[in-house]
């Protein structure tokens, strides 16, 4: 790295995993990068803790009460916004160089394409971006000529793999799962899967929204999208590979049948690090896989029966339009009813299945639309709850 | 790629494994090759069926005998030289912008430095022109500005992994190994080891030569050395691991704690291809590692005691000078006794090891110390010989 480059960052969802993770990162190499902006929701005392550490110039926040809780705490002079305007704001902050766009859920849309719009680089770890408007989020990366950077460890594994190569050489994506907890539990016995049982993931520690989404394999599914948007390969030209020791991060297959691969520690840091340093590496010095120690890799074929979600992401991302919009919303509001402990787990595949299977379509090209069917699969499935 | 862009071709040892793989390459894809120059030893029959197929304008032979069936047997127009300097001049043949070096042996050296020194891309399969005199060959390189591209599936593997990544942050090559025939064989039954056992390679299809040295470890210690000199990593940086299905073709661990690999099936079609048609690949449409027949890639470690050769090799490597170089040519004439019958199998690293201890060894930056350290050896094994 040339010591004398800094890049000045934005950081939205600063308090979750990947957001922690990121200024951890940022923290070991402090002459490469300056935090411009912070965006978080609600946990204010981690918060007021990287204010104090990264002394940010803006802020944002949910809503005015935590606006105003966070001015009585912080005693020197700091721009505070709030709300979805605020999140726009920040994401569009005029002194950052590159936007991290970590913010979980739908929710992390509008300022994601706000950055973009704004000529931002953007680390994106939010894959709801792509999922819902895929089409228009890299339309305007297009247009905006910006970097969009996966930092999803798999995307990140694909992204690195084709570097060096000519996209049109791309035969396949392999994409690995780790097969999430219950890859080998009987089938019979998922009725009785319970919330804290689907957040114990094998390999990675998580938020738990996503530790959900990877025990139905829903996580998966939307990482297919996901790699469908960013790489413009035909979903039938992604193959989901079950690889239970998370290891292998993923792979690319070439036209000469040479397969690259990028392999790693599951830890998220490699993949921040590398969106943020990239087109060069950052001396991490994290673990590296001890393949004396691991003595194998193993590869399953992923069971579509078993986890339902991971055919109904295949089956939304080939019909288009707003479909994958809809599969994200209701399989948002299906994990929280689960989290809630008001549905159970093979009762979130039955009520994206059903979303879908009741969605009007449109064209994903207007921001208008995906909205609408976001508002509209959300809805549905409320209605549908007990 | 683009149809119009033809590359000439010389083929030296042509009628060897990668010299026919290589023609395989080229016949499959007669719009982007043509091959101006051939260069064989013995095998005049197949020489003559490669004459009508590839028409090439200037063909070597191991001598003037040779020749002279050759000119009996050809009956257009067709240059044709033999022995040391016609390998020389042919590897130097102007019409031709690329010589695919795939002689075996030390009797490859000469002729490579020719086509380095003449100012063609090399596409290197013979891994002795660089164990013997690597800072002579690396040095011819980098003045004559010219591509020197491994062949050896290993290093066309590390190369690949290198590709759109900077060289400094290069952190270590880990170099997978089969671990030939008799890795799980006891060591106490290593005496009884025949030539025929030997010849068995349970994942790759090679010549007699290199089949020995895979059993031995000995091809892994000398890619060791050759992936020191090409890529500039000292030996302690170089790790080997055994992986016996031979799938995980070699890896690269970056500063970041990436790693990258290359995988693809037990082919040298593979690693052929990719020298010739570097930086572009071509469709070769070969058979890809199934991951779930495959169900897992398994790793082990290096037994050095069993395989004092490799042992032997990473010393050489660490003392310089002229050790490889003696190291190579003991090895030579070891297995050449051993395939004759005349001594046992742990004969090899025996006299290999007296080779090396008897050594006086002088600086590699003069060809003549080279060639000098290369016959000393090959006398002074012959002289242990029973």
């Amino acid at each position: 790295m040339k010591d004398h480059i800094s890049k000045k960052l934005t950081v939205l969802g600063s308090t979750g995993s990947i957001g922690k993770n990121t200024l951890a990162v940022v923290e070991r190499f402090p002459e490469h990068y300056q935090v411009e902006a912070l965006a978080a929701g609600t946990n204010l005392n981690l918060l007021c803790d990287q204010i104090e550490t990264f002394k940010p110039k803006c802020v944002c926040v949910l809503d005015e009460r935590r606006a105003n809780e966070l001015k009585q705490r912080i005693h020197h002079p700091l721009e505070i916004v709030y709300g979805p305007d605020g999140y726009q704001y920040i994401a569009a902050y005029p002194p950052s160089d590159m936007v991290v766009s970590a913010i979980v859920g739908a929710a992390g849309l509008l300022p994601t394409l706000s950055a973009i719009q704004a000529g931002k680089d953007v680390a994106l770890a939010n894959k709801e971006t792509l999922v819902m408007a895929g089409d228009i989020v890299m339309h305007a990366v297009e247009e905006k000529k910006i970097r969009l950077l996966p930092v999803d460890s798999e995307h990140s594994a694909i992204f690195q793999c084709l570097e060096g190569n000519r996209r049109q050489e791309l035969d396949k994506i392999l994409l690995t799962a780790s097969g999430g907890p219950f890859r080998s539990m009987d089938q019979a016995k998922f009725k009785d899967i319970q919330p804290e049982h689907a957040l114990k993931h094998p390999t990675w520690q998580m938020g738990k929204k996503i530790s959900i989404d990877s025990a139905t394999l829903m996580n998966k599914g939307l990482e297919v999208i996901e790699a469908h948007f960013l790489f413009d390969v035909a979903e039938s030209d992604i193959q989901v590979i079950v690889h239970p020791q998370s290891i292998v991060h993923s792979m690319v297959a070439f036209c000469d049948s040479s397969i690259i691969a990028q392999l790693g520690v599951p830890d998220m840091k490699g993949a921040i690090a590398y969106a943020l340093s990239y087109p060069e590496r950052l001396p991490l010095k994290q673990p590296v896989p001890d393949f004396f120690a691991l003595k194998s890799l193993d590869f399953y074929e992923p069971d579509f029966k078993k986890f339902p979600c991971l055919a109904l992401a295949y089956d939304a991302c080939q019909k288009g339009k707003t479909f994958p919009a809809v599969l994200n919303a209701a399989n948002e509001m299906a994990v929280q009813a689960f989290l809630d402990g008001k549905i159970g787990f093979m009762d979130i595949p039955s009520l994206i299945e059903k979303a879908l299977a009741n969605h009007s379509p449109e064209d994903a090209m207007e921001l208008s639309a995906v909205l609408h069917a976001d508002q509209w699969a959300r809805d549905a499935v409320s209605e549908w709850l007990p």
